[in-house]
């Protein structure tokens, strides 16, 4: 359920595309050709860091791992990179990125580095479609 | 309790500082004068990804919570950055760096960037001490 008042922050609104709702999380995509980027915003007003979600925390851990297994199984990626950081926006978010040995930064980390390259749209719509598929989920909105 | 046959990564070995076990995770510490940095190890054998540890994850969620929570109160730290990158050394691991508004690479992420600048020993093992007596724990060996 969404928290009354709860609402994405404008600039991951801006940066991504829906995928739809899990128990706690919007579940949102990055349109990124380099890296199968997705997003998890607990809808829960006034979080800042993970020890703020209290009893809410494991439930963001299901979360993670649950769409941890749908991104490595839609992509077949070498490892997954997790992260919540929010200097800049400072509402919770985890990234869930799909990493390959041969993409262009490994080993580096993709954060703070570069600009996404954007990917083919259809390509980007299909991905959208198959995490959303394996999360069971339907489409926000 | 540690599985058998469970031991830290030689690259973690060597790079940081044992604080303690809690109930999974080793919790360890690196000397960066810059970035007051933790890194919790769950002691289990075989374990690349979150998703890898089942049952187990909400337990890792529990001592993140804790860690961070202690990390923010020994530091004043104004944000608080988690990640699990594990591009380098497979063994899963869990970053919690503390961030300041005012530290050189605010707002930018810190892994991937370059080596730790090596702080004053003395006060690195004060923050050790600080750290263990926040998680209630005995130092290791």
């Amino acid at each position: 359920m969404t928290e009354d008042g709860w609402s994405l922050h404008p600039q991951l609104e801006n940066d991504t595309v829906p995928v739809g709702d899990l128990a706690l999380c919007r579940v949102a995509a990055l349109n990124d050709a380099d890296y199968p980027w997705l997003i998890l915003v607990p809808r829960r007003t006034g979080i800042i860091e993970i020890a703020d979600l209290g009893g809410n925390a494991a439930q963001l851990m299901d979360e993670i791992s649950l769409a941890s297994r749908i991104l490595k199984g839609v992509t077949g990626c070498d490892k997954l990179n997790i992260a919540a950081i929010g200097n800049i926006v400072p509402q919770l978010h985890v990234h869930i990125v799909a990493r390959r040995t041969d993409d262009p930064l490994w080993p580096k980390p993709v954060w703070g580095v570069a600009s996404p390259r954007v990917g083919n749209p259809a390509a980007f719509a299909r991905f959208v479609a198959e995490v959303r598929d394996g999360l069971g989920l339907a489409a926000v909105r």
